[in-house]
């Protein structure tokens, strides 16, 4: 038996998320019965990241316990043979068994795409949240650099029961703009549920003059999900990179 | 009665193309049916471009003649409210009587976007051509170089009986890379029947070592259709812009 790693790249817009249920097919799903197929018995991955229905990845990492005898490295371009083109492995290798994505630190980088024009174009519908109010970058950047280093983000997460502590660490948020586009880049060791998407709301809310920059470090004192921005929807998101610092 | 004018801007993904045909739904159906229901009265509109099934467009022209009270600029907005959300009209005007989007002057911009990289990016895909061999950019310009101005481009299209003259005159033809995307960017008075692919396809292979810069001069001489690289697939295309020299 070894342990292989996946490097799982997905357009999100026909998936209900990566993690199985039973309303629709996910990429979970697809990836274990395209795995199950190939190996010849019963695989079941483990993702690091459960993203949201209709969210991309450009990383999400995965791994699963195989006693074939296809070399680690191998499996990207075996299953890129057998999986739907909306699903693409971008690299696999063997990792050692006790390896799990999940437990342990990670460094998690995310964009959030916003476009900004009269009109919305057709052909970035998929990839991008269409904003039609000038949004203003500078007003952005000077909210979100409340947000960056280490701050309890209880205002900024949608309540879910297992989590221990609301406390995470943002590294980096830039917002950049090419043309019609405006640019979320946030960097973090580990992100609330929904906290990507409701920074995001928030800070296309103070783009756009709803709120002034000086409310976000508000929101986050009063530790409150009330007081943030609404959440942005999921297709503006995409998950760049997982990096594991301590095994790499 | 008047004449209104249209921008349109479609993700050619799920259409069979522009022109109306019966073997699936296409963005000149989509836009009668449209017109009809919002005009109430029969509406058959003319487009500037019939681009192919899979081909995107940012500003295609279309007119329409109709005898509703909404004044032409007003058009853009009522239409939005009732296209699907891969069709949206960038614009709308009136325009005189006589005017037609295809018996006059016009500078045709395209784009053809080229994703170089060694494993397909599902984000990307229904908007770009991947080439899995590294593409050589100064090569591609080189061969280029040779295609732009006027010239007999018998040898870049595929034949269609009702053509008087296979000249065209090309502008502009440029190529540039950003990271992973090479994007070809043309100008010219008008294309002939898949020229813009074909064009696209050679380069593709010149980018990639199978052709020299020097054999696409050759190809343009033989004006044989045969000669030239195959055409490359609709989904890299987007129609850019149509501009009309003579009445703006």
């Amino acid at each position: 038996m070894k342990r292989v790693r996946l490097w799982v790249s997905y357009d999100g817009t026909h998936y209900c998320g990566w993690q199985i249920q039973n309303n629709g097919i996910t990429i979970e799903e697809v990836l274990n019965r395209t795995l199950t197929e190939l190996c010849r018995e019963e695989i079941a991955v483990i993702g690091a990241s459960r993203t949201d229905s209709g969210v991309h990845a450009l990383g999400n990492v995965a791994v699963f316990d195989t006693s074939s005898r296809i070399p680690g490295e191998k499996f990207c371009f075996a299953l890129n043979q057998r999986l739907p083109e909306d699903i693409r492995i971008q690299r696999s290798d063997e990792v050692p068994k006790d390896w799990h994505p999940r437990y342990q630190n990670t460094v998690k980088t995310y964009e959030y795409c916003f476009l900004n024009r009269k009109i919305p174009d057709p052909t970035r519908r998929l990839y991008t949240y269409f904003v039609y109010y000038p949004m203003d970058v500078e007003k952005m950047q000077q909210a979100a650099n409340y947000l960056v280093g280490e701050h309890d983000f209880k205002s900024f997460c949608t309540p879910r029961t297992q989590v221990l502590t609301t406390v995470r660490e943002i590294y980096e948020l830039s917002l950049t703009r090419e043309g019609d586009v405006i640019r979320m880049r946030i960097r973090g060791n580990g992100f609330l549920y929904n906290m990507v998407r409701i920074i995001a709301g928030t800070l296309a809310r103070v783009g756009t003059g709803l709120y002034e920059p000086e409310q976000v470090k508000d929101m986050l004192e009063a530790k409150d999900r009330q007081k943030a921005g609404p959440k942005a929807p999921p297709q503006g998101l995409t998950l760049v990179e997982i990096a594991y610092p301590d095994t790499e």
